[in-house]
């Protein structure tokens, strides 16, 4: 598959396009899934012009995880929810809405169902304030 | 989450369980899930004795993805799925079976929808042909 340069992920990455940012450091950006799945579903993306794991190099995936992990932490210490699902999805098949990278921390609540993923927009407001929330609790 | 040093897969690490193995290196162990939710379902499990992503040292979740994402190509080749999907799953809430940190990677064809985790045991010997192919394809 080739990259597209245009995609949103890359635009949000070149500063053309809005996101509700947790943190980014050289090589990753953390941000709220603008159509959560759950309260306080962020995402990962790498700063390398990949669309999926295939074409992705090692030290960026690695990057990637680590990311996750701090990201995790954070929505863990934040919002305390009873468990965490990280994910990345390749191929529209497989889920994929943007042929960027970018990995899924999305919090689990006992009993509570996920919302479908990419269908209904959040009120920017409401994410913005679970955002603040998980800024606060990063290390 | 205190880390329990005889779940399954820890024992499967220290070869006193069975499992269907696909590849091993120093920090890494890849094999069959033998619960597919789908065919081709391969798990990647962490050397490390850590029950989730939150006990995980940043290096080995590094050594996790990485291993993940040579084992997604050599699925990729060997069977040719229209995607792949990553997850890895903390705590009971967001489906994790098993207190031992491992990756799913869950080959995705379009139309077809994904059988439950953890419900039903697949034919070892169907699993192995699978393996065989995916062996096969491994850089």
């Amino acid at each position: 598959m080739s990259y597209d340069p245009n995609n949103i992920f890359a635009k949000i990455l070149r500063g053309e396009a809005p996101s509700i940012k947790l943190f980014e450091d050289e090589h990753t950006y953390a941000m709220m899934d603008i159509m959560p799945q759950s309260e306080g579903h962020a995402l990962i993306l790498t700063k390398e012009p990949a669309a999926n794991l295939f074409e992705l190099s090692p030290e960026a995936a690695a990057h990637c995880i680590q990311s996750a992990q701090r990201l995790a932490k954070a929505i863990g210490k934040a919002l305390a929810p009873d468990g965490v699902v990280v994910s990345q999805f390749n191929g529209a098949a497989a889920g994929q809405t943007v042929f960027h990278v970018h990995f899924h921390i999305v919090p689990r609540r006992a009993g509570e169902a996920l919302r479908a993923h990419s269908r209904e927009m959040a009120d920017p407001a409401e994410l913005e304030k679970v955002a603040a929330r998980i800024r606060a609790a990063l290390d």
